[in-house]
């Protein structure tokens, strides 16, 4: 079977190349598939077939014995293989997928020797890079028990700056050259909201920035140029493709990113669906000017709203908590924006109807969100969507709020099974009744939309699917689930993770679920999500990943052809 | 007879609601016309009518007594008016202009109880303006005799902040509360190079600002909000597209400039071509990212390049000569840019293929970049079009570079019917040999691109194309013509109104002849451009402006009703 690409992309290439009439495109016949959807009902639905439309939408969704239409243009023989919904992340970022891609990977080492190991082969393999620049370490994982050291990285790398983020992004690590760039050394104090890491009875920096101490080395690094930009969205857009997801909601995104996302539409190059929130007022305002953006390329792009940071992450204890941290008496954490300053923020974006997603994950900060969205919600009514990110621990007494105000609760599956053993140490058994309440939260009536967080965790959506309802790892870890009550159930899970996701981004009706007049974005997988097992669900194999009638992944095309 | 707007408008909105196929859209037949153009063999051409195609191409160019098309969907019957293709700034500020007329003008006021009026008038139908800024006072002109006071403000606009500007831009006039605001009083002392007027015998401040002591109270303007941005897009187009401008050359884009242009491109109300100068090597690298944008929005919108500044102007002594001023002996004027800094940014934008525009006004600026040029040649190889705007003091002996390099001379032919005695006062009779030598750079074979640098002078292109072929001003001064001899005749003046404006943005054969294949981008006006007198093409009334295809003004419509 043949797919005419060149005709499919002219979709996108009509309105760059407008001198041109739009050709008469054509019909495309998906068929001979078992398809899975979530309906506009709730209910999952099934199908064999999608007849889609010569501009990407979905024309007819087809059941066994319904008529096929004659003279197609293009048709995909499925030949019994699964097809589902094109997977909505709803909180990633787009660019430090792209520039995690193209940096540094330390997420898989599972030692401080064999990071170390990684970094000194980095470098050897990098030579001109004036920084090495990277992420994913992980002082738990690797059983240290402490931070790591300037010292540490000097051992490897001498010579040149080195910075490297830690897996949650909530703290870096650098080598004396890198804070020596900064001026940072032992008179230098930490900033507030921030904490400079120091030598054991001494006051020297111990080389880890924590929080808002990151900026006094990382607004040293050279700053990527726009080509850089490109490069890493193309490549965020391979990896999140190849992933199955065709749609991501990109928490934080600047002036810059956007320049990139719309040189991508401008360009055609533009598959990934991006519902965008800026990172902070002043880059919505500049990105979105008197409000959100229209929905531009197709559905492709929109900047929806703001992105704005009320803590830091439980790991690095920067979470603002209700009470002490259990394993660190009279530490509650920070709240990164001060409580007057939040609702000002938030009435300044709500103003200009611009939807408001605050990153809340202590049981402190999701409280400080949920009366200021309590407070807000007479002045700025109708339809808000007002969004709260990770929502990791909540005050169990607090968790009707979610529903009486319809928020948003844009929660990572894999958060949960990454986190349970940290989460215990650093709250105690008896403080959990809130934490990751997936099913509590829906069941109080809010919209669950899940995501990945990416890069902070892998993209993978089949992890977070299975996690999703088993509370169980990727080793089946703990055996019957972590707060098992807290699972939801394959149907929600699909939901959060397809129409959840579109809904969360003011998306619903455009993409997201299967049925007829929606775009036609679904992959084709190796296995039935509704019926396997966990662990089979975790090897989901993304054969094809199709984005608005066209194929932008296949799994048997040699990356090199792509 | 009827035009269907809605329909026309689709050919935009297409791009915009792309969950509809474009609709089958219809061709316009404009006829019964007495059409001018040029043509791509450089003469002028004319024609009786333009069938223009559904996506706003011209079809055919129809001349007396060639078949019209049956059955087209929309008629204009030109009832035997003039025809010529929109003019094509070829240096403006897009955003100055429509600034500039959303403040209160105080030009035409002749006395200060005038003034007085004019300013109560104004705030009370801009009750919502937290400041009142306006422009163009001028105490000379109302026989007052000392500078106005800010009492005599205050008697008017007591509530809010008033800022008005003197005619020559180098005083401003402050009411209290615009003081106060600024934190000005008895106490404050003048800046250098600037003065605060004085109460007699008081060390009050009296309410107006000397040159640099202005920014005591400009600098805390508030700055534009997104939504005063856009409505100045609006009001900009507006005056553009009723003079007769289809097309124009933004020279100093900033980012949120840009963001305005993209925010009416996405909306369907970008209807005047943008061909955007970035203000500086930054601004451009943002806006641009990798090279020029592409064409967008069907050839309404690119960034091709940058525009960097390298001397101020003459009547304010800032333009940099060879040789000292006539008039203030010892003083070149200035280089705001170093020649080894102005290589850099020049190296910085070539190097990604950006176009260069550079500001140069004395013949000592404009020797420095065109020996910049001559060294960057060699270099930065292919077709450059190496822009310099204004060029109106060459020393004669450089003439022939513009050629060499093929340098497009970027100028404003009101510049000379305004400076002329200014000029001959800066410079000496003597040294006027290469003063807007207009025809002697076309001589030298360099492209000609008019302009009219609004809103430092009016958008008005009839006033710039008379002057263009007579060097006489508005009052028929001087007689028989300021330096005659650089005179272009009436073809060049056209060309370099249209043609040459759309060349030297890289838009030729896209806009700015009324060709086969190009946009339709035209006006009806009540003259005959190549036939009407000097006195006489100075009072063409523009009846209908059109861009690609789509009627954008229309003389006969009440602005109410646009």
């Amino acid at each position: 079977m043949k797919i005419r690409y060149a005709a499919l992309f002219s979709v996108a290439a009509a309105c760059l190349t407008p001198a041109l009439s739009a050709p008469a495109l054509a019909d495309t016949l998906v068929d001979n598939v078992q398809g899975t959807t979530m309906l506009e009902n709730g209910k999952v639905g099934s199908f064999t077939g999608l007849w889609i439309d010569d501009d990407g939408t979905i024309k007819e969704v087809l059941k066994r014995g319904d008529r096929r239409p004659s003279g197609v243009d293009f048709l995909l023989d499925g030949k019994g293989q699964f097809v589902m919904p094109g997977i909505i992340d709803a909180h990633a970022h787009v660019m430090g997928i792209g520039f995690g891609a193209l940096t540094l990977d330390l997420s898989q080492t599972g030692s401080l020797a064999e990071a170390q190991a990684a970094i000194a082969a980095y470098a050897a393999q990098n030579p001109n890079n004036r920084w090495i620049i990277g992420r994913g370490w992980n002082q738990e994982k690797w059983g240290l028990g402490r931070f790591p050291t300037a010292a540490e990285l000097d051992a490897i790398v001498p010579d040149r700056p080195v910075w490297l983020e830690r897996v949650d992004g909530h703290a870096g690590w650098a080598n004396s050259a890198a804070m020596k760039l900064a001026g940072v050394n032992a008179s230098s104090v930490s900033p507030a909201g921030g904490r400079i890491e120091k030598l054991a009875n001494s006051k020297m920096p111990a080389g880890v920035f924590v929080d808002s101490a990151q900026s006094l080395i990382a607004a040293k690094l050279p700053a990527p140029r726009p080509e850089d930009r490109d490069l890493a969205l193309q490549k965020a857009q391979e990896i999140l493709l190849r992933s199955g997801i065709t749609g991501v909601a990109d928490m934080g995104t600047s002036i810059e990113d956007w320049q990139s996302y719309r040189r991508a539409g401008d360009g055609g190059w533009l598959n990934v669906r991006i519902m965008a929130y800026a990172g902070g007022v002043e880059a919505m305002e500049l990105i979105g000017g008197p409000g959100p953006s229209p929905w531009l390329y197709q559905d492709r792009l929109r900047l929806n709203g703001v992105k704005l940071y009320l803590d830091g992450a439980l790991g690095s204890r920067g979470a603002w908590l209700k009470e002490p941290y259990a394993d660190d008496a009279g530490n509650r954490g920070l709240a990164l924006t001060m409580p007057e300053k939040l609702r000002n923020l938030m009435s300044r974006a709500a103003l200009d109807r611009f939807q408001i997603a605050v990153h809340a994950i202590g049981d402190g900060a999701n409280s400080e969100v949920l009366s200021a969205i309590e407070e807000l919600s007479g002045t700025y009514t109708g339809d808000r969507r007002w969004r709260i990110e990770h929502a990791q621990i909540v005050d169990p007494a607090e968790l009707a709020l979610f529903g009486k105000h319809g928020i948003i609760a844009s929660m990572q599956p894999v958060h949960q099974t990454s986190d349970r053993t940290m989460a215990e140490a650093r709250l105690g058994r008896g403080r959990l009744a809130g934490a990751y309440a997936w099913n509590s939260i829906a069941r109080a009536g809010a919209p669950l939309a899940f995501g990945s967080d990416a890069p902070v965790e892998s993209v993978d959506p089949f992890a977070g699917l299975a996690a999703s309802f088993t509370r169980m790892d990727g080793a089946g870890q703990p055996f019957g689930g972590w707060q098992p009550q807290e699972r939801v159930n394959r149907e929600q899970a699909l939901n959060a993770f397809t129409y959840g996701g579109a809904f969360a981004g003011f998306g619903e009706g455009r993409f997201g679920r299967l049925v007829k007049g929606e775009r036609a974005d679904f992959i084709l997988v190796d296995r039935d999500f509704m019926m396997a097992s966990p662990e089979a669900i975790r090897e989901t194999k993304v054969l094809q990943t199709w984005v608005g009638g066209r194929r932008v992944y296949d799994r048997t095309t040699p990356e090199t052809e792509r």
